[in-house]
């Protein structure tokens, strides 16, 4: 049996929601265990969250500090070989780079950071340790996803003319935030989540789901943001015009005040001879509309779909997986790459499948490219 | 029995698509009969065309003028009630204006007119002669759009917010204008088609079946339009962002190059406390999610929907009704109006419903502003 | 312009559904028109619904021998073309008999009659006069069930092994025939509808299609009726395990007391090498599974269908067609045939496609049988 | 924390699927760790399986006898809290009784055993012993079954009038048990896999999913079991017919031969109020119509979902749950109970939710009377 690796965990604790589906997800597959914790912002519940989760004594924190000082004192065999960062998008900086800068590689959520400044400084900072990082975009890891992902560049919907994404949410059409719900508290609150608000939190989703799969760079985007909720201080609700470089145009919609709706993340990608379609909440089927004839149901699981849709399902077809196995196959990417570098050969691209640093700078600039267009009286704006 | 109406068409002959469907429309409910005609463009198709629907030959014309001149020497229990047009866009214009200064009422197809200026005319026109005029955005006939335009009315889902509208087709992803299809050929023609093409051809079905269901009025817009076909000379993609007064915001796209796509007309509205949600693919089901309770699926023929939704209904739920049916109710409503009219009373608003004149002015107007932002550098412009 | 037909109706008169189906089907496509009748069961209601529809006052009757009388008397070019039979079921037998007997085709609605000694007498009558017969199980008139047919013939699914087609309708959940639903009420009637309940009503359309799909023909069958409203004298819910010859099986459900089902058709032909899934409230798709690859969707109107559901269809893909067109299309098939023996050729098949009497008369024994198994403790009986 | 119990499994190893289903659905939640196993059927491939997985040498066993005898020698605080057994189902029945006689608690597969004897057999030692004893009807599992049986149980369909339940998979369209494919095997040998075919593999699964809902009691049934590939030792297809103590009637399919068909299991509930419909392929969707009401979306992780739906959800609404969520589902149902009794208190019926050994014992006596039906010319035979 292949060693499991050691990892710890940055926020996550009680109340948080994120978290334990980043720890489901490592449990899946067996192939990680928590060993370390710093999971909360204030040491009581930090302590006490890592006592829920069985964490010894010795490797529950009060702070992340006292972790990263901790597992640099321990030795190779016992260290973690990752960090897992799950905390409010304002610690994502300062505790990715600490740990990074240490020598541990690091699994971040998204958004990555609040600014490009930051994003460069990690990149920089990683570029000169050699850790592995990924950006838990974890709707890349859907098996569909990547076969949308391998049909593309296999040209089987020609050259990409348009692309629709939309992430259509409903839960914040009230406010939400005046009530003690955690997540909608920090996600609207502009000091832990950054000068966006629906924009960051799944518009950020979204732009990387086009990025994914078409592989296309935005050249420019017109961008109109709204805060429909009386008094809340980041936006709700963002429309986005763009335009890719090579010519290819798009709309990109993510809101959270469209009631009713749960997490209707869609993508629809057309090309010169065919049409992809997936929504996040049927996740194993694409629909492919091929130029010359009638449309295709793929299915996760069936024998006609590519490698890369092949190695991130554990199921036959027909017995659904979901949300919880998408993250995992993002952890199995980030994984595949650790283990590549600890034994020292070069990583295999279709298991070191996952969101890297580029990805999560990338979604940065695309949340202060939008927010620069819509403080400018939504002007377009050049990437 | 009631006497049907008399009614003469202009265009619609041999190989036109539309002329045919408002015949069958017509048809289906027996309240009107055709008996004359001036069928195409050229003397020897209308001509044939007139014989193969079996016109009296006195009243199967070579051109339009020709019809007008013999309907208004006619009788008046032998002289048409209405005439309807379904030439291509760049005849709406003088044979509307024609007939309706001859006091002959008027059905004309969309987009109106080319201009603001041919819109504003047609309006003085009809001020003065008093004709009925009803405009055939026929989807604003579905049942199930009357029921979203009633509830929405009704206050069953709070304050508009946002509105997603779109148009997807797939016929125009390759440059069909350069083979014989006459549907093709002259919608991407600027002489025949008007300045627009798919947002001119579909994108003003857009534009109205937002403003039938929510009533919402257009403040500003943002507009991308695009041309992917090759040698086309008219746009085959428009996206836009949308603002209208009162705060509401919207995304309106029309295309015509998303290959797999037949003709997907979609829209979504999002208020304070529901969404509705109405595909035209699907026409006889309308979602409707509260926001303090699941998504209900509302079908016709139901007990539970609106008296306009059960005027606009000729089957019991379950039996569905379609495009033709959508169609004949937007006669049933001009009908209904010429009949109260030529009575002598007040029409009943619930059954003269149908696009007005004034829909179809602002339907231009809205072609208008957004041809004017996508050459100004896609700016905002205020409508 | 072809000459339009004549016909008449007998039944569809005030207070009835199906009649104003027929009248409209034939009214689409412009191809018969209405000019005479027997338009009710007593001679006011009858006289009323003529003059309501604009019969003439010598072609509106009290009763169907009158019309038949007249119509006797009548010159070759005067006399009605067909007959259009649209009452109760109990008298689809002597109005049959007597125009068929007297050299006039015949539409009827179905099912045909009450037993098979009467289905036998029609055809014996039939085979005298040479008249055309048509039997209105109108689902076969739907393009994509010809579609599926034609794919079945053509060994797109290979060999057929399993059946399973179900009618789940809802409306009579509760003692609607206490009301003053006239619907209901003949249909529970048993001196009207006959012995068979949902059985007749709908589980005979569910027998016609799959008999016009697969042409598997019957070797015996094992029936469960039950009738679940107190009350009600027929029964309103039919469960069926079928033998084919040859070696297949199906089951056949057929209920009307299903809460919330509207008109819930469904068939699944499961081949050796592929299956087909049509659902009549989404008349217009034809999911085809081939054993090699992906489900695909199939559209009327789209360029790869065969000529059989091409004939049948109206308008462009994505602009749906529905019940009335599907009413339609039968009888523009007993229509084409007709229009044959007139003109003295052998009708095209492609055409000429239409249920006939054989197919009436097959349901019949289908619910003969039936009723058979289930009161023989529901034992299996050979068809 | 709460100590995580401990847990050995029997089968499960090389080649096997369902076996990781079970590990991973233990995993997901971490209240469960595996010490121990006998993996597979040979020594070879069961000590290799079991170092795969990485177990310790002592406690990784080349037969179950032997993981028997060792743990029994083992102390308390280390000997397994409970075994799983995912062999073929022969082997069901010794393993559950040795392991229940000694005093273990069991999770065992489906279908339980070959006979009723054996059942009962079972159903003594078990009360002797006074185990814990689960069977992994895996889709008794999911939130939206759990929600339906809630509301039946409320009464919001009214008393239950009929039951459709239908299984239909493709994967045995033709003859893969030829190949080397494991599971396709032990399935069609009667010597592994029991009397019954496709009837024991999934149509106790539909049998188990009609009983978890509705509560309803078989009180006969007419079954057509049928072998439609050639050379196949089992039934792949049955069709039957059900009666239910109290009047209630059902319909219930299995088939493997249905090309195309993924995993589609699906449950419809008419009741003299309301209708529940639900697909495995779509679990987080429930369907409610009531019957003075328009259908109702109901979906996992809603507010307004009850108690039952509510214990077995992790994530938000329209993040996805799936399969290894519902089976960890059955799983925290039976760990509960174990808990439960460990602490000497009485079970809470909310949290040790799962199906029991009289739930295994009466779907042995499904199959059993179903093909005593079918053998007996497909009579109807009580239960």
């Amino acid at each position: 049996m292949t060693r499991r690796l050691r990892y710890a965990m940055v926020g996550g604790g009680q109340g948080a929601f994120i978290g334990a589906v980043h720890r489901k997800a490592l449990a899946l597959d067996g192939q990680a265990e928590l060993v370390a914790g710093a999971l909360a912002s204030t040491p009581e519940r930090a302590l006490a969250s890592g006592r829920e989760l069985g964490l010894a004594d010795d490797r529950n924190h009060a702070d992340w500090q006292s972790l990263l000082d901790d597992e640099l004192r321990r030795a190779a065999d016992e260290r973690i070989d990752f960090v897992s960062i799950v905390t409010p998008n304002h610690l994502h900086h300062p505790v990715a780079k600490a740990f990074a800068a240490a020598g541990i590689h690091v699994v971040c959520d998204k958004p990555l950071v609040h600014t490009s400044e930051q994003a460069e400084d990690l990149l920089r900072t990683v570029e000169r340790s050699g850790t592995v990082f990924g950006v838990t975009y974890n709707y890349s890891g859907y098996p569909m996803v990547r076969e949308a992902r391998a049909l593309v560049a296999a040209g089987a919907i020609g050259e990409v003319r348009k692309v629709v994404v939309e992430y259509h949410q409903g839960w914040l059409a009230t406010k939400l935030e005046g009530s003690d719900n955690k997540q909608a508290g920090w996600r609207t609150d502009p000091a832990r989540s950054g000068a966006a608000g629906a924009l960051g939190d799944i518009g950020s989703h979204a732009e990387n789901l086009v990025a994914t799969v078409t592989g296309l760079e935005l050249e420019s985007l017109c961008a109109d943001l709204g805060t429909f909720v009386p008094g809340r201080r980041l936006d709700d609700d963002a429309s986005l015009l763009l335009r890719f470089q090579g010519g290819a145009r798009g709309v990109l919609m993510a809101t959270q005040i469209a009631v009713g709706c749960e997490n209707d993340l869609r993508l629809r990608v057309f090309g010169t001879t065919g049409t992809l379609d997936w929504r996040q909440e049927q996740p194993d089927t694409l629909v492919h509309a091929p130029i010359d004839g009638p449309r295709r149901l793929l299915t996760r699981g069936s024998p006609w779909l590519g490698e890369s849709a092949r190695l991130a399902t554990r199921l036959p077809a027909g017995h659904p997986e979901a949300f919880i196995e998408a993250f995992a196959n993002v952890y199995l990417g980030v994984i595949a790459r650790i283990r590549a570098q600890q034994q020292g050969f070069a990583p295999d691209p279709l298991h070191a499948d996952h969101p890297t640093l580029a990805d999560g700078a990338r979604g940065v600039r695309f949340i202060e490219k939008a927010l620069e267009s819509a403080a400018s009286e939504r002007k377009w704006t050049a990437f």
